[in-house]
């Protein structure tokens, strides 16, 4: 049942890894009036999730989360999207039940979706909250994760405005600031400010080894190699998933930096310090206002 | 006047910045018993180091520097070191002084030394601390910077085996481990795990930066965006410096990368998820590799 203010009094996370279980943190923390129900494959994550009191029940069953919930929020990771999708489709096609989601890629999700449903229903309201931490899992819950960073929503056409309203409210509830944008330009943007730099991470850290015998030149790395490098450490199954789900978007500003790295061999190639001082001048100035970005969001 | 047990008793520091202030502060700290002279273009730089207790006395000329100091420290920019070793040429040709220096290419200081000596003098032990930080001048001077962090030295053929242990030992005062390797190792290495990453990130930052009208997609990063383009905040001057001086090995692995981010294009375009699952798996060991040493190197 969504209030009058347009709030669900009943939210159902499936899937209670870093991204579900923070939200249901963050809903706790901040005590807002609402029923929390959980599902995840794991009894374990499940368990600990209602022990810390960041859910209410524990809720498996397909049926009864769809009956159940005014919204679901879909935690799970990109790759098992439609087997859980599939799982909901007999009871989510009433339409009384809103279903959101945190997936990285949502062009993936809408094909997903067609696949299951046929067409975009208009209770489907897409999103993604642009978060993350250094480890995963029900452990690393942060009731703050979500504090001043951006959640893109991706409604379609056909979209509810109610269920907008309801998607936007709940994550305004855990201190979001609520972006929309088309699933195009979404899924455009995250290539190029998130799925790229991992490929380049990956990419180095490869290279690296191989250009020496036991790893012997990571030992004359320094501070600035480590932070460029982190984002290889991350889960490389998860990143197989988003790369197969964003390829087109990721392929396309991949080409645009493999041209613009040309370009910094050719000008390295002719000894060419005006073309490298120009680059270095402007990349040095959009990163100094991505800081300032940063600075702002964190007063 | 070299001690006993090959401890220089006066060092001259040319150049005050972080690098060359911070070997000063290390020494203070560790209550290492020498005698410190400072030279800095600025006075401004000269007067806070002295009034800091950084350094015992300035000395800018170059004939009281090569008389007073058993060890000279060469810390100005890479492309300012064929000025001052012209200003000290005249006075460093007896041989009684031992010059070393902290510049993150090492061919093109050799360069700069033949240049003005002919030959490459049996005093001269070419050196560089790997170590950095955010903050940059007499003011970012801090006693523990190289702490368990590598200096790599580069003697020549020819350089004195008893100038080798001074610098040795003047390195491992302020708590640093000593690696030896040639000019050309060292050249190599550093443009892999230092050099190529700073250009790849001023590439990212820029390629980004011409994707977007007024930098809005900067408003979507997120932290591991932030971590992966820190580098791309440095000084493009001083950059521009290092790519010219260091152009022939940052070009060789330049060459290895593009071609394996090309390898990595043609994954994505055939949609061979097993091979970037093989590259994200190799690229994670490796990165953990790296992790585990910077763990030891903190405890």
């Amino acid at each position: 049942m969504i209030s009058q203010a347009k709030r669900p009094i009943t939210v159902g996370i499936i899937g209670l890894g870093l991204i579900g279980a923070s939200l249901a943190a963050g809903l706790r923390a901040r005590d807002v009036a609402v029923t929390l129900l959980g599902a995840d494959h794991s009894a374990d994550t499940t368990a600990k999730a209602k022990s810390r009191g960041l859910i209410d029940t524990v809720v498996n069953d397909p049926q009864a989360l769809c009956e159940q919930a005014d919204v679901l929020v879909l935690a799970v990771p990109v790759l098992s999207t439609t087997d859980v999708l599939q799982q909901l489709a007999p009871y989510l096609k009433d339409g009384s039940t809103i279903l959101t989601d945190v997936g990285s890629v949502k062009g993936s999700l809408i094909r997903a979706v067609q696949d299951v449903f046929g067409e975009l229903p208009t209770w489907l309201v897409p999103g993604h909250p642009i978060a993350g931490a250094e480890h995963s899992g029900v452990d690393a819950a942060d009731p703050n994760l979500f504090d001043r960073h951006q959640v893109i929503l991706t409604p379609h056409e056909r979209s509810d405005l109610e269920a907008i309203e309801v998607v936007t409210s709940l994550w305004r509830d855990v201190g979001a600031d609520i972006q929309m944008m088309t699933v195009e330009r979404h899924d455009e943007v995250l290539a190029a400010t998130s799925h790229l730099p991992h490929l380049l991470a990956f990419s180095l850290v490869d290279t690296l080894a191989q250009e020496s015998e036991k790893y012997e030149i990571f030992h004359y790395a320094a501070g600035g190699f480590r932070d460029f490098t982190r984002i290889a450490a991350s889960d490389p199954t998860m990143w197989h998933d988003i790369f197969l789900s964003n390829d087109a978007a990721t392929l396309n500003v991949l080409e645009h930096y493999i041209s613009h790295l040309q370009g910094l061999r050719t000008a390295l190639r002719e000894r060419d310090g005006e073309t490298l001082k120009q680059v270095f001048t402007r990349a040095k100035r959009a990163r100094d206002y991505f800081s300032s970005i940063l600075e702002e969001r964190s007063r």
